[in-house]
């Protein structure tokens, strides 16, 4: 196989990147300068290499305890359950949460053979319970999918007993959107949980 | 900066890659086996040290000459000039080709300051020569372009002068499209070259 097949194959097994797409890339690599290229890959190796598991929250880290883990300024009263680490980075982007946060790795799927054993679960409740009282509120943000739904109804019955309050992500119309083209059963959510102005 | 933040940078170079799109492929390859990452790396780096032109056509190459131009099954009679060496690729796909190629290594654009010196059009036109008549026939498949079309033009009045026939490829409408999407003037260009059936 050619260096070309080759680069083109991986690149094509990227999620969102076809054969086109691919070698497109290839072809924009192969006009460009070498140098960017072995740039290109020396972040590759350096991300294979570097970033592990943040031992606290599971997020993505250079270290052992990730930025937000390691920063004393965050709030430990709060913390906010993702499915995904790449999903710390769409909160932290709003600046607007100060807490701290906890990656399921997943949401329970029993079709996927996925189930409590499976998530980052234990270590979850583990933290609530060490905490004695210090973590106050745990914000639930799955996903709004069916799966994500029940992993929030399954994990609210679990922290509840350790005593945090235990809150949703709001439910609603999103901004900038244009009501025709929201689908019913947002705006059934937006109307259940209409507030005062 | 983090090496996530370098990584997405460099992704986000790409063509046809935005922030979210690089943001999205890193998080995939954290996923993902660190071994994927090594090869996608490795495979870079050959792609940087590997590949050059072709000496004879400017094709994309491993070896001082390209595939096709190492190629005696090959007819040599018959040159295919080409805009840029990834579009080799497209009409080798076709399986329909037997002649040889010629990489122009771009477009004449006096806009952008590019004119006949700045192309592999020397070199065209030494091939054609040399060839002592051997070259019949020189197909300009430049793009379909306003600066496509001038530079097919100037090519044919440079080319003619050796002797070889210069051809284009056909315009029309394109298989498997529907008429009423298809714009005005390549309709007219379809009526002007209609073929009895």
């Amino acid at each position: 196989m050619s260096v070309i097949e080759r680069l083109t194959g991986e690149l094509s097994r990227l999620p969102g990147v076809g054969q086109k797409t691919a070698l497109r890339l290839v072809h924009h690599l192969m006009k460009g300068a070498k140098e960017d290229t072995h740039r290109l890959a020396r972040s590759l190796v350096d991300l294979a290499e570097k970033i592990r598991e943040c031992r606290e929250c599971g997020n993505f880290s250079e270290d052992e305890l990730c930025e937000v883990c390691a920063d004393p300024r965050r709030d430990g009263s709060v913390l906010c359950v993702v499915e995904e680490a790449y999903q710390v980075g769409a909160i932290e982007g709003t600046g607007q949460f100060r807490g701290l946060f906890h990656v399921l790795g997943g949401r329970l799927s029993p079709l996927d053979g996925i189930g409590p054993a499976e998530l980052n679960i234990e270590s979850l409740l583990r933290r609530v319970a060490d905490s004695g009282g210090m973590i106050e509120e745990v914000i639930v943000a799955t996903n709004a999918s069916v799966e994500g739904e029940a992993t929030a109804v399954y994990l609210e019955g679990e922290i509840r007993a350790f005593g945090p309050r235990v809150t949703r992500l709001a439910r609603g119309i999103p901004v900038g959107s244009d009501l025709e083209y929201v689908d019913g059963s947002t705006i059934a959510q937006a109307l259940a949980g209409r507030r005062e102005m």
